[in-house]
């Protein structure tokens, strides 16, 4: 299966996205407001369920195939010392979701997703982005496509994750090219990063803009020059997860920076997406905020590895149980409002 | 089993709080240092993990037993039309929680809650406490030991929550009353008033405290005189819990407003409790602010029944997989920060 054939084909699925199910969405609303509690009084937890009706297309979803998925890649960039952490610790990390003891193991297992571990060409860093593309338009394609395949059997939902030191420096860059601003208001500390980090990590952000000023301005080649395998990979599974109406949970800064270029081009790509989290890192705020996504959760956490989205299925999994097994107020015998 | 035998023995309990465990927040402080992650980006889940350490006395705390528990009652203050639902709904609704069909069902199922529903009296709503107390001293006392009574096997975990008619008007009076500001500030619409109701329902909550205005201001007197069974079962089943340290997690403005005339007395009162969510009642938000609580979860819910903090379990749960489940940086041979 090759979902992306060319640069041109990406862009053609870009710019031909599926709708919403409007009856589902009929239906789904019609059994919240039978149900026996006061008329929207589950809050956000009435559109989670009305919002997985709308892309499953069916009046009520269901989350027995759910799956998280981290794509992993490393950076050239780390060269210029943007990051907190040696880029050996991408592979390390790796190895930590395979042995079971990384934080999206232990989330994803409360959370009921099955973990789908996916490292892009570790042992071949991208270019450092200030100074050449990020990648070939051959290995941006393999990395589209190998992230369309991760959602090419059709889950109920897909938690979308990823691993790779130095991505928040291309995060930021993405997200600079995408959307303009200085690049300081989409460059923060990452993994930790103090101060005199952040400085150099901004003036990297600002070489990068500056190095591709004059390339074309479509989403393929912003996530070619500035982007990274992971970031490239993220951005494929969720324009397949939309050609295939699957519903997708982005975590925090870095998996919203991947769509940034394609939102750019087409702001509806944004429409079977849930915000998991609001990040703690300070660019993903802004980045929510032109989406006009708002996060389920915002509990101050910047771990990546789709952690923030594996949590979030925990609140849509709970919406869909209220939303499948509450009883109406006809079933119950319970009166309804004066 | 009488925890509270008489009006000065719950003052005498209220002043005397179990502290947490120093210890044990120092080793889980500890183990969080060295998980596979950047230092502090789980954020709230880490706080978390680190809340239940200390209340549970143990540096890897678990949840084998959380309960969510249900009070209801009934209020003669209903006859003022304070609700958009007619007083048997709390009758209704107690048997659709024993049937299962309820919104509480399902997430408490969903979070692996235990769920225990304790009607209180719903033949004798309490009196309208425009016009008198709403209880008499035994009744209070009954209802407190009800509660009591709720967490005395020491559960890992205690949800309260409450089903009562009219009962968002008994915890607008007990705002009021221990807090002060105008009536409006803590008077919404409930389960769904339109503005007329609630103009009506600010009236009722004005004479209230004017009714009550010259009574002793122990937090005793004010579940007394404007609280509710229900409501008083609350406070004693988180005065009780904090006896035995079993943590808590509250549910919406009922469940906060329960507890605001023991804050008034003890502010400490709180340090065993989380906040499971900011509920969509405005006199909410003003109520966490005075208790220095930041909610878990912020989904714009106003149901009751703990229906928000049966929710929030889903994330402390999750917080404490990631404490106990995760792997520390020597034994996973990651690298840490540079």
């Amino acid at each position: 299966m090759t979902a992306f054939r060319s640069p041109e084909a990406f862009a053609a699925a870009l710019a031909e996205l599926t709708a919403p199910d409007d009856a589902a969405i009929a239906a789904a609303r019609a059994r919240q407001a039978q149900l026996t509690k006061p008329a929207g009084s589950l809050g956000r937890l009435e559109d989670v369920a009305v919002f997985l009706a709308a892309w499953q297309q069916r009046e009520r979803p269901v989350l027995e195939c759910a799956r998280a998925v981290i794509f992993a890649g490393n950076h050239g960039v780390t060269a210029q010392g943007v990051s907190a952490f040696p880029a050996s610790v991408t592979m390390q990390m790796v190895e930590n979701f395979r042995r079971g003891g990384a934080a999206i193991n232990a989330l994803s297992t409360a959370s009921g997703l099955e973990l789908s571990v996916v490292p892009i060409a570790l042992d071949r860093p991208t270019a450092d982005f200030t100074q050449a593309p990020a990648m070939s338009e051959d290995d941006c394609l393999e990395a589209l496509n190998l992230g369309a395949r991760a959602v090419a059997d059709r889950p109920d939902l897909i938690v979308v994750g990823e691993m790779g030191i130095g991505n928040s420096t291309a995060a930021a860059a993405l997200c600079a090219r995408s959307f303009g601003g200085p690049a300081s208001a989409w460059t923060g500390p990452g993994t930790g990063l103090a101060a005199e980090g952040v400085a150099r990590k901004i003036a990297v952000v600002e070489a990068a803009v500056r190095f591709h000023a004059d390339a074309p301005a479509t989403a393929f080649e912003s996530l070619r020059r500035v982007g990274g395998r992971e970031i490239a990979a993220i951005a494929g599974a969720v324009l397949h997860a939309r050609r295939l109406r699957v519903p997708v949970v982005l975590d925090g800064f870095i998996t919203g920076a991947a769509i940034a270029p394609l939102f750019a081009q087409n702001p509806r790509i944004v429409d079977h997406c849930i915000a998991g989290h609001r990040s703690a890192e300070p660019g993903h705020v802004r980045l929510l905020a032109a989406y006009g996504l708002e996060p389920l959760l915002t509990l101050g956490m910047r771990l990546g590895e789709g952690s923030g989205g594996a949590l979030a299925v925990g609140i849509i999994r709970a919406a869909l149980a209220a939303h499948q097994n509450m009883a109406t107020f006809a079933e119950a015998q319970v009166a309804g409002a004066l």
